[in-house]
């Protein structure tokens, strides 16, 4: 009874106009596993280096995230620099060190093979392949993808796309996937090639749940101060599977509610930098700001 | 028992996708008086040219809209033309002829000056401000305003926005204007100069109603084909005012249907070229479109 997720583990360095950390705990599979683990039990596939800290061990171990998975190989682990503006909305990428991810090949324990529920992380879409390959088919299949795999990898990525239950991307992916400037029509012509779902991740205008009939928004939490919005997409995607496996069924009500959570853990780990305020929550803060989400587009009829 | 508008009436010359038309109706006034016409009575101050076409004139008349207060004067009328990118979100104004609008001084008619509401569309704030000096105190003022005043004028706009109780501005202009590239911060500091609520509206993602302890989204109505998006922002303004005066009550409450009322008046007007779709509506058309919005962000707690 668990979510397989499969991506990065990374150290990072990222400054913000609240202030610069190196070598933070980073990466989609370390997000999105602390996140997905406040609902469901997590198990990870991913791989470090013998530089790994032993902290990032403690906190997977601390939210009962089964790291079976996770692979160390010689060499350095995954590192990613990056400078957000004063709109801490944008950001540059200072370097991207893959290191021991170069030669990543995703090996699924036979532990992991009942789990129900499988996130695939944004990797290289070929990595992607291959963990379908190696799973009995889960019940759900997540995908989060990104522009540069648009660009350079679109055979294997709508390969992955079509085997799918629901896509994640960004408002400006599905734009440039489907060169299709309305968010709606794109969405829709989207789950023409294979999601039963499609969520647009608009940042801080917030989701878009999209299926053949109806349209549900999330707004983005109005936060004053963010500190750091590194791995923000990978926590809604926790939030959110995590939830909707907890929750036992696949419903248009629990959808919605699934990316309301996804939306409380996201807007939570962008008040500190790296997993540090995800790593301290409590239930009644989860739901406390769950909550507080209803009565930000409530209105009387 | 009436709302009062002062701005543009203007011929536009509009491209979009969907095609292109010529010298078709347009202008802040134009928009505004007939959204706001279905929930309440409007006066409308502005200026036309003697080549203003009869068209022009019947849609105002067909509307209720007292035009006691708009002036013809010697010349042409103010035209404009833009035109709007295969991603109807971006558009290039391709021409502004002031014409008479160049020289005009908004004269307010006695039988106006008992208007219990006031709109202040996007005109110079030097004429914003002798509007304001003509009229007795209303109940409400509501002023809306772009990136030309704030570049240029931006000591008289502040003298008006220190007046005005509802401020309508977009994203990129209350950031602009604040120097704050966070939208609830920017709103809130835009606040202390005066408004007591900030409507910030967001284009194809919605608009955000803010006072000093309140935030609630609006979401943009999920239209896959958008005709022509001039003057939505005038017509939200319309909807939004014409239906906070009928309600006869300003409260938090009235407010937010006030903004999805306005929401669901833009999106109508967007399905078509100029007034077209906006002058066949019909209240069930508006009532029932309001209701879906309701459906776009409802989850269940």
């Amino acid at each position: 009874m668990s979510v397989l997720v499969v991506g990065s583990v990374a150290l990072d360095t990222v400054e913000t106009p609240f202030g610069k950390r190196k070598d933070i705990l980073g990466g989609s599979a370390m997000y999105f596993s602390v996140a997905a683990s406040y609902f469901s039990d997590v198990k990870l596939v991913g791989v470090v280096g013998e530089d790994f800290p032993e902290r990032g061990v403690e906190i997977l171990k601390r939210h009962n995230v089964d790291i079976t998975g996770l692979q160390e190989e010689p060499g350095k682990t995954f590192r990613w620099g990056g400078k957000y503006h004063t709109d801490i909305n944008h950001r540059d990428t200072l370097f991207t060190d893959l290191n021991v991810f170069e030669k990543f090949s995703p090996k699924i324990p036979n532990s992991y093979k009942n789990a129900e529920f499988l996130f695939l992380a944004n990797i290289h879409p070929a990595l992607q392949l291959e963990v379908l390959s190696q799973v009995d088919k889960p019940d759900l299949i997540v995908t989060d993808t990104m522009n540069l795999w648009i660009d350079t990898t679109l055979g294997d990525l709508k390969k992955v796309i079509q085997k799918t239950d629901i896509l994640l991307l960004s408002d400006s992916e599905v734009r440039q996937l489907m060169d299709e400037p309305n968010l709606v029509k794109a969405g829709r012509a989207l789950l023409k090639t294979g999601p039963k779902y499609v969520i647009i991740k608009k940042g801080e205008h917030g989701a878009m749940l999209l299926n053949a009939d109806n349209v549900f928004f999330a707004p983005g939490f109005p936060l004053e101060d963010i500190k750091d919005p590194t791995g923000a997409g990978d926590v809604f995607a926790g939030g959110f599977v995590g939830y909707l496996h907890q929750s036992g069924a696949i419903t248009e009500k629990t959808l919605r509610q699934a990316v309301i959570y996804g939306s409380t853990l996201a807007s939570y780990a962008c008040e500190d930098f790296s997993l540090d305020r995800l790593d301290k929550l409590t239930l009644d803060d989860i739901n406390g700001r769950f909550k507080v989400f209803r009565d930000l587009t409530a209105f009387e009829v």
